[in-house]
């Protein structure tokens, strides 16, 4: 970069581009700009540039980075990771601490806010949470969605003893199965590809490629499927009165027959984003869950397109975006 | 009736008809034979009769009646509404009182279990609730429908502070709405017919014919529309965290898209029946509850195809089969 106001960025604006001339985003009172180490390709990512929610501009919501600029002085030098909506901290929900519900927020890399495959991002300084010394970086990659997982344990109220079916073995579908490994025993994760699935086995986790031998009557099923057969196995595994998770925004519509719901008298629970505070504090409190085996490849961000091709692999679970090198670096392939 | 073993019966076999032979049930131990004096017409009875469940046999499942035979000599002479489900009784449901969900049971005029629509039916004996003294028959026919508006009540957490809206001014949507408001003051009731919204009208509940009025982010929406739309206009109401509860059988499969659950935590809850005391003492606690104004028609049972013909007018709420005469029978045309 021979400009300091310019930087390298993976750009979606109908067509997908590494440009290296992208404007540095501008500092905000309270709030922080993070130099990016590495950024992680989700499928909201692959959904984004098929044209979900409109968005145009930076890609990317899953960082680690070092805080660089700031007006609190003691972020600067933290690494941290960053919760990717940012509300507007005023209105009825901001003061219940739901912001990311808020509805004039904005949202890192998917809503008027542009993301983190970058050299730099900006968030709310109240977004950040720095990351313990006794987390490594290559599991502190995964706070984002690893708190989207835990969310469902926030969701429901769990005494153990639940029998539990996840439909849906990429990555959010393992991660929901590990989170929920941490309080249940009785988990058993369906999926089509049986590399994934052996990826997946931790603690007590049982895993089937075809969900047909699943024995009905489950109390929680969390469809991770993104997909309007998903809802429909699922109405069909959960038991009479149980809960159904719905973990994986669908964007196209589908054929869905909801009467199960109301004969069953099945509850369906929403399930998005949770909170960074809850995603760490897994991360710290089970060392021996096995996030790094998720890391299918890292790629540098000049070969950011190649990095999405392969995300989009049917092999693929999750790929890495190394915008500036760690220490650490090392590169891994499948 | 010229032979005891016979009697006349409003059978769906394919074909709609009445006849005069069908053979009295045969009582079993621990139920009772019920003297039907009055059934009601209810929606899941339209749909029957268009194939909704492969139903064949004598329909009906909305009843008062007289108990003439039980082995239980106390029930005989008895006025009494009965719940529709006749559970195993022995089975995990069962011992936890949700018999209502017990896989093995019968429904009666839904599921291998002959209706109400004929001079007698059997349930088991306890299924029956004896109809206090205090409410009147005409009240007393709306025990199954207002039981299962009282669901909501049972399943939902309410405050009393809460917005809720009901979609569907059918029989059930009223119902909801009269329930829901013994409870909290602020509820809108959207529907498309304003005779039958003149109707609702009772304590706070405001009336609207276009959803489209609504404000956005009420706390609870309650979808008895019994269509895909209902649930789409569900979602587009309910604020991020609320609550939907789906009241109606959607017998058909919709084009419906999740996304918005997912992507506002919301949750679904489907309900179904209620418990008969709930409605039978919502019947008592409130005499104010306007519900005969719901009776649109009554007919002898002779004229059953005539009455389901007027129960599919979009004018109908509540039209009643009168079988066996009631001492205050009379007959009210709109």
């Amino acid at each position: 970069m021979t400009d300091q106001n310019r930087m390298r960025a993976f750009v979606f604006d109908g067509s997908l581009r590494v440009v290296d001339n992208y404007p540095v985003p501008e500092l905000r009172p309270g709030w922080a700009r993070i130099h990016i180490q590495t950024a992680g390709i989700c499928k909201t990512d692959l959904e984004l540039v098929k044209g979900y929610m409109g968005f145009k501009g930076v890609l990317g919501h899953e960082l680690i980075g070092v805080v660089d600029a700031c007006d609190q002085k003691e972020w600067i030098g933290k690494k941290v990771v960053g919760e990717i909506n940012a509300a507007c901290g005023h209105c009825e929900w901001c003061r219940k601490g739901l912001g990311r519900h808020c509805p004039a927020r904005t949202t890192l890399g998917i809503v008027s806010h542009d993301g983190c495959m970058a050299d730099y991002c900006i968030l709310p300084v109240s977004n950040l949470i720095e990351i313990p010394a006794d987390v490594s970086d290559d599991r502190a990659v995964f706070t984002e969605p690893l708190s989207a997982a835990c969310e469902i344990i926030e969701q429901l109220t769990l005494t153990g003893s639940e029998r539990a079916v996840v439909l849906g073995d990429g990555r959010l579908g393992i991660l929901c199965a590990w989170a929920l490994a941490t309080v249940i025993s009785d988990i058993t994760l369906a999926g089509h590809h049986p590399a994934k699935l052996q990826i997946a086995k931790w603690r007590h986790i049982q895993t089937v490629t075809d969900p047909a031998g699943i024995r009905e009557g489950a109390d929680i099923v969390v469809d991770a499927t993104g997909s309007a057969s998903g809802v429909m196995e699922a109405m069909r595994l959960c038991r009479p009165r149980g809960t159904i998770v719905l973990k994986t925004t669908i964007a196209e519509r589908g054929d869905i027959n909801l009467a199960p719901v109301v004969v069953n008298e099945i509850t369906i629970i929403g399930s998005r984003c949770g909170q960074f505070r809850d995603g760490i504090k897994m991360l710290r409190d089970y060392p021996a869950m096995p996030l790094t085996r998720l890391i299918t490849d890292r790629y540098p961000i000049g070969e950011a397109v190649s990095a999405f091709a392969c995300a989009t692999r049917p092999d693929a679970i999750k790929v890495l975006l190394q915008i500036n090198a760690l220490p650490e670096f090392s590169r891994r392939v499948i």
